[in-house]
């Protein structure tokens, strides 16, 4: 078997935007995607077509997460498929709208890339969000990201997972690509988070235009943290939070936690402890968004996956 | 003049209120009234009746800053006096509910002191916020919480200010005393910053204990930030921020700064740079709740407060 025999041929990656506001209330993307649909120089490249587009406008306006129900849950096919009508949901009337101006979702026609910006109050850093692990444009896009900004660090989140996984906003793209950057509070713009994620978008934007110039990716491998399980703050019967996230464990997004260690307080001081089976490593730990949701954290495990070689298809 | 001749003998502090929820997002205060509202043991103390209270319970259940307007704006004469009418805004409805609770604002019969438990996105640590220099009860008592808490921080704000002072929920008691703490996100509760306001409210009520029982207070020094100016982000001729609060002065509140030190970054990394005279502590730095009042931080100047002698009155 030759070298090239092994490189999977991809169509060139043309069309591409950039989602800021999926939820209204995050302020990173919601500023950068603003600013770049004013000047748009800096997220020009050679042979792609970029788009920055604010996803939820009215959410933006009110500085709200959204309107009527989550934009990035709502992109299922019932929803895409509802008869138009007066009384649906904001953002289900919105994903309808977005569907036919990125996708429609699966189909040939749809963009290529979405790049969808978040913030999160947590502790996550820079944090990819990749939804297939068989994708390899994606994953050779991630490892590229991930080489161009170290020492400093970029963490790979994968969702693929039979019943956590959700209806994105980016969901519409062939290659959809999530990136969450905090800590920030919901309302706020912070300069540091600000600047981590344009830096990540350039590296992107980058990866792209090499990939539709030919450039052959070699083969390599990608640390992913795989979504475990969700869990949920200790309740009483009314639903109410009986305990805080341990603060041995808040801020501590990425770092291992083992069976028999804190995970939340009591307000009378008492913990309680991991009980799971073997090493995990929690994230999105005490997101504001997440309270709704019943989720105070996620708890991942740690994969390597090999990205095949890839290069742009003659056409 | 003998030494009793200089103390100012007060009536007893028997009335107290705690108030959380005044913005319903805030949710260390939100935690600690309802867990007090459950079991009050901990805030009991020996001739002192303490009420814990939730001010603005629908912002509570929707987890939103306010419904209609901003409860800790509300209290005005105006608003006060205003006849009760179905079409008024929820908070001012609520506003004189509260008012007939816990006042009438201004009249004897006011209760002796409220604390009205609030949260930051700013990195303000534990400030306890006085609003007249001559209420020598509230000097005495921010004096004796410094004392308890050292050597940890807790930095007075003196909000006495021809334009800048509002009309609070907890200027309806004769004592009003505002305790901001953060930095913890909108929506979010931080064991931290939880623990730190529990501990502050329990200074303050072993300090209102010990004058009830006619321990005098020795006069005193009381080191306060007086409010100066407001600073807004620079802006657009649509009013959106063309500038983000710089890197050197996120995070830090209560620090000084000087004329020619940066206060704002541009978006193509330009700086802006602090213009005023002399030094300032600035403070509320990136505040989430202050984007929509045009507030990026406020200045704050340093003054020294003399506190006098305080004993309680005989009956
Ligand atoms: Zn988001
Ligand atoms: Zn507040």
């Amino acid at each position: 078997m030759t070298s090239s025999a092994s490189v999977s041929f991809l169509n060139e990656a043309r069309r591409v935007a950039i989602f800021g506001g999926t939820h209204g209330n995050e302020m990173s993307g919601i500023t950068l995607v603003n600013m770049w649909i004013k000047n748009g120089d800096e997220i020009q490249r050679n042979g792609v077509e970029t788009k920055p587009f604010i996803t939820n406008p009215r959410a933006v306006e009110k500085c709200t997460r959204y309107v009527d129900t989550d934009l990035n849950r709502a992109f299922t096919t019932e929803n895409l498929s509802a008869p138009s009508k007066e009384d649906l949901p904001y953002e289900v009337k919105r994903a309808q709208q977005i569907n036919l101006l990125f996708g429609p979702k699966g189909s040939p026609n749809a963009y290529d890339v979405i790049f969808d910006l978040h913030n999160t109050t947590s502790n996550m850093g820079c944090t990819l969000i990749l939804e297939s692990s068989s994708d390899h444009f994606n994953l050779q896009m991630m490892h590229y990201i991930k080489e161009a900004i170290a020492p400093d660090c970029c963490r790979v989140l994968l969702t693929e997972h039979p019943l956590l996984k959700y209806s994105t906003s980016r969901s519409v793209a062939k290659h959809p690509i999530g990136l969450e950057v905090g800590p920030q509070p919901h309302g706020v713009l912070r300069s540091n988070i600000f600047e981590a994620m344009r830096l990540v978008v350039k590296h992107a934007l980058d990866f792209i235009e090499l990939f539709n110039q030919g450039l052959e990716f070699r083969p390599c491998t990608l640390d992913v943290f795989r979504v475990s399980e969700k869990m949920d703050y200790p309740r009483d019967t009314n639903g109410n939070i009986i305990a805080m996230v341990h603060p041995h464990l808040q801020d501590c997004d990425w770092e291992p936690l083992n069976p028999g260690e804190p995970i939340f307080q009591m307000f009378d001081g008492t913990s309680i402890c991991y009980e799971g089976v073997g090493t995990v490593y929690p994230t999105f730990i005490n997101e504001a968004a997440y309270y709704e949701k019943q989720q105070a954290f996620v708890t991942t495990r740690r994969e390597t996956l090999a990205a095949r070689a890839i290069k742009k298809a003659h056409d």
